[in-house]
């Protein structure tokens, strides 16, 4: 029997509705429109598809969006100023600097630039305290998006022993501590480049998070019949069969479905969900500068 | 056969000595010495006698420290002033304020007033952010004391299987976060009230860290053959056959003495390991304000 799926592009296309209208009634109360501002360094040409992405998301849904583009070759310093300008610009609601940064430039630092209050990717070292402490301003788009996932597919999450496979900045450490926080209540365990004994592991899990960064890394005899997978990877590996000579794939190896009862495509699955999440998180933004509340 | 006892006791004893050496090294080099400065809110005995513990401990390392009390009906407002004027005062290197504190007072705001640079409890959104993100400025107490008590016993920790019970704000989040970082690199489980199967979970760990917070919480039939244990749990029982009438204990049940490898005491084992890396923070602050490295 093959897995029900977790449909992201679904699911990410209803809370896009839901957000063009809450957008559309802050308007029509005389509101200016929420606003996006990325600042993308370099040229990179899947970040500029992403921020690329981003912007015609954010244009859908009523949010005006613009992007800042700086050469490959600026300093820190440069890159400072333009975040400090985009901090201090009370028409900028919500503020992100796409990565990866040239090498020249700290990510760390940049993180903590960035106003907290803007700071819709929920990087800043406050707003990821926040988080680790149970309180979150802005929860990262891609954890936010699993979970969201999860709960619209009506998977409990309460009291399930879930597996998170990653430890990045962006995914594995801010999933782990929104999946174990008071009123999600996960029992998490985080699996990472040093741990061990993902044959063990695995099986245990009722739930899966594969964020490796590994193609097809998650095998079935790492998944108990009936788990719920969540595939965070997308990758683009070599198929002479394939139209295109490639085809997409993600953390999760394709045998997985016949032994998961739910998971989630790649493409259609995480993906629009982060966007969708980086969508909700910038009409945040506006609605606490403007006073209203999250749907007003 | 009976666990050895990491013994937190004679541990403390050697880095409050290595602390007495730096601090003296860098009054000779013409410094004053480090400071801390603890606020008390109300007369909770127990608290005075926890203030009075670190004021003590402090005081024998050459930390100079002053307590500020506050009565137990004053306002939020007249404890963020206080907290301010320690903030701005340039003789203050690290600052805490003890908890709990009486009900009018929320705790999570108050940790977000003190000075990042400061916190030597390690609490501001902050600080417990750029723990979660690998790059921590100061570990809280409990937490940075386990894992040395860990360390200085030869106990490997990297790949290995740590279940984490509980997960407080001062103990199970951030050891979770301190313990799957990179450079720790633990396989770190975390089980909390919600978490079910401590049957099952329990005996698969490696190691175990019980801040459950419930007497003698964690027993035998929990833990594998050889597992080492950690208790960080501190309780007052009955017991008449007891010189005074009560024992201490911890959130271990003794029986777990003889299936253990390892096993921290209670007393003698997390607590003196607690103060003794406040003073760590505290010296380690006072270094970063002047300028020295932490065994400067």
């Amino acid at each position: 029997m093959s897995a029900s799926i977790l449909d992201g592009k679904a699911l990410a296309a209803d809370i896009r509705r839901r957000l063009t209208e809450t957008v559309a009634r802050r308007v029509e109360a005389g509101l200016r429109p929420p606003s996006l501002r990325v600042i993308l360094v370099g040229d990179d040409p899947a970040s500029a598809i992403y921020v690329r992405n981003k912007e015609k998301a954010a244009a859908k849904v009523g949010i005006t969006g613009d992007v800042e583009s700086l050469a490959a070759d600026s300093s820190a310093e440069e890159l400072r100023q333009r975040v400090e300008a985009a901090n201090a610009d009370p028409g900028v609601d919500g503020l992100l600097v796409q990565l990866p940064l040239p090498e020249q430039i700290d990510p760390a630092q940049v993180r903590s630039w960035i106003d907290p209050e803007k700071d819709v990717d929920g990087l800043h070292p406050e707003n990821v305290g926040l988080l680790a402490s149970g309180e979150p301003r802005f929860v990262p788009c891609t954890p936010a998006g699993c979970l969201a996932l999860l709960q619209a597919n009506g998977i409990e999450v309460s009291g399930r022993r879930v597996l998170i496979i990653g430890r990045s900045l962006i995914v594995g450490r801010p999933l782990a501590n929104l999946l174990s926080m008071k009123g999600v209540d996960a029992t998490v365990t985080i699996y990472h480049s040093r741990s061990r004994d993902l044959e063990r592991l695995g099986p245990q899990a009722e739930i899966i998070v594969a964020a490796a960064g590994q193609a097809e890394f998650l095998r079935a005899e790492h998944v108990a019949e009936g788990a719920v997978v969540v595939d965070v990877g997308i990758h683009r590996v070599d198929d002479p069969a394939a139209p295109k000579g490639y085809r997409l794939t993600g953390d999760v190896h394709p045998e997985v479905r016949e032994k998961a009862s739910w998971i989630s495509p790649v493409p259609g699955g995480v993906g629009p969900m982060t966007i969708a999440m980086l969508l909700k998180n910038t009409v945040d933004a506006h609605g606490r500068r403007m006073g209203v509340d999250g749907d007003g």
